[in-house]
């Protein structure tokens, strides 16, 4: 049996500006005995999310977040010890609780309403995956450039921060659905990955702007814009984009780390011009389509259609350091932690 | 017969800022003789619209507008004399042209394809209000309710110039599809009126600000806005909005006339989180369902589910005024220029 504390990243500061090392302390939680029905679980890897920053929570409490764990003591027949689950319950290293409790952190409808979910069976897969490529992030992309962008066979699609989680799965399913995708990413490394998984067309945003990269790329506007950024590369994006266009805002992650945001071109008359459908896209709401999801994606995987990439940073100790990684955007794919 | 001038407002100095007079000259001009094939037809009603200044056209042209006109003479069988016709032909008494040319101001996807259509039989109704409640500005409120703005049972839905000729239709379909409605209005005329049509609730946004007549009428938030007016207005409504709310952006009155826009709030985060709708709304795209439309809306008119009010000034010489008037917001309705 292991030893009876957890270890827990707790928010010292609330998130104001860039994430820095003070926003975070750990401390050591005594963890109760397992009662009849509850499991102690350890957590294996934990996920590293942009999201993890805009729903901070109080001060002394852990910030939100998903786990895959291993269950090392159980009094509950359905969740044996060895059983691998997927757990929301923060940045902890170790966790006794009800699995068949209500989510720990619902704040509705941004999380789903159970505490732990078992891994969906998909094959001899990495545990991690359910993190990255079948997780939050995988489902994103799928159910984003899918049901919001709508790509048919010949459209122009833009992704950006098309090298991270959710990206490349955006890109890469508009390519499975015949559209000319471009990506924008912020490194060689990135930008190379992506021409190698298929992207039609890259660029570096820290080289090129979106404007010329459009003109090059795009001259006659684009159809599906997957926004994970935000601000004005968003806007300049909005202006480029043809007549009944789709324009997903999945994220803004130029500008979760800003102290004030910046006004911006209104573009409320380009939106009724051009006769766009501008989406706000959270994953949640389709929960009971997970399970189809992953199987098509894990089938896609297969057939070598959809590539993923992952970027592992080892220790628990480390998890504010990638907590401040992923946004400066260092890493390519799914950013996690192994603990 | 009648004389063979034409009488035509042109564009004496673009838009800019308010309309004004200067905007307008009036010109006269020889009609050529009527050829086989064509006919010469004579306005009855010109419509007034705010797009008419978003479209200028160059100097020494007629600005875009439709008109309900009659045949006056002709050679081309399917259209006799008497017929009554919708023509587009811009801002003009009488007119010379071939009743199968494709339309003279085809600005896609803004206009329709022809210059002249039949008005479709709707029974006994004035052939005024082909360019009111069945013409392009009821059909636009028609399909941007039902196809934007899809209100349900109980749903609150908000309709801005709800006095005018597309909001009035928002607001009564919402009502017939079972939502709760708020209207704005600027006057108190305009404000009883919409009660007396049925408006669940009705505020003058001259004498109470969008953000209090929220607080009152929907502290729950909207499910549905229909935006005609643009700006501060807008912004402030898409705050306030409830998760998977739909805004439809069919207008932007309170911009039209301004010299500069002002930047706005960056709202795409709370498009993100509320999981937002926001669709541009143009009417022509839907011409292949508009007999279908008009015929369901004769029914509700008949029904007394769908009430219309026209504003109808004299005079082929009062069309500036009257175009300076639909930006004062002096008119119910529908603003017409009688020839």
């Amino acid at each position: 049996m292991m030893a009876n504390k957890a270890r827990v990243w707790v928010l010292a500061k609330p998130f104001e500006g860039d994430i820095v090392h003070d926003n975070f302390k750990l401390v050591e939680e005594e963890l109760p005995p397992v009662k009849d029905g509850e499991i102690s679980i350890e957590a294996l890897y934990l996920t590293v999310d942009p999201y993890q920053r805009v729903f901070p929570v109080e001060v002394g409490q852990t910030p939100v977040g998903q786990q895959v764990a291993r269950v090392v003591e159980s009094r509950h027949s359905d969740y044996p010890v060895g059983k691998l689950l997927l757990a929301q319950v923060g940045c902890r290293d170790k966790t006794v609780l009800d699995p068949t409790e209500k989510n720990r952190y619902f704040i509705h409808p941004f999380t789903p309403p159970k505490t732990v979910y078992n891994l969906q069976e998909l094959g001899d897969v990495s545990p991690s995956l359910y993190l990255g490529v079948f997780g939050m992030p995988g489902l994103t992309g799928y159910f984003g450039v899918l049901d919001k962008c709508q790509p048919k066979p010949g459209e122009v699609v833009l992704v950006s921060t098309a090298a991270g989680a959710v990206g490349s799965v955006v890109g890469q399913i508009a390519k499975i659905k015949g559209a000319t995708v471009i990506g924008s990413a912020g490194s060689k490394e990135k930008c190379d990955w992506l021409k190698e998984v298929g992207f039609d067309h890259v660029f570096n945003y820290k080289e090129t702007s979106v404007e010329d990269a459009l003109k090059e790329f795009a001259p006659d506007g684009v159809d599906c814009y997957f926004d994970n950024v935000g601000g004005d590369y968003a806007i300049t994006v909005l202006n480029n984009m043809r007549q009944n266009g789709r324009f997903c805002a999945c994220g803004q992650i130029s500008q979760y780390s800003l102290k004030e945001k910046k006004p911006v071109q209104d573009i409320l008359n380009v939106i009724m011009l051009r006769e766009l459908v501008v989406t706000g896209h959270m994953v949640y709401p389709n929960l009971d389509r997970f399970d189809s999801a992953r199987q098509e994606m894990a089938q896609w995987i297969k057939e070598g259609k959809l590539k993923y990439k992952e970027t592992i940073r080892e220790d628990f100790l480390k998890l504010p350091d990638a907590m401040m990684e992923i946004f400066q955007g260092t890493a390519i794919g799914k950013l996690l932690v192994k603990a």
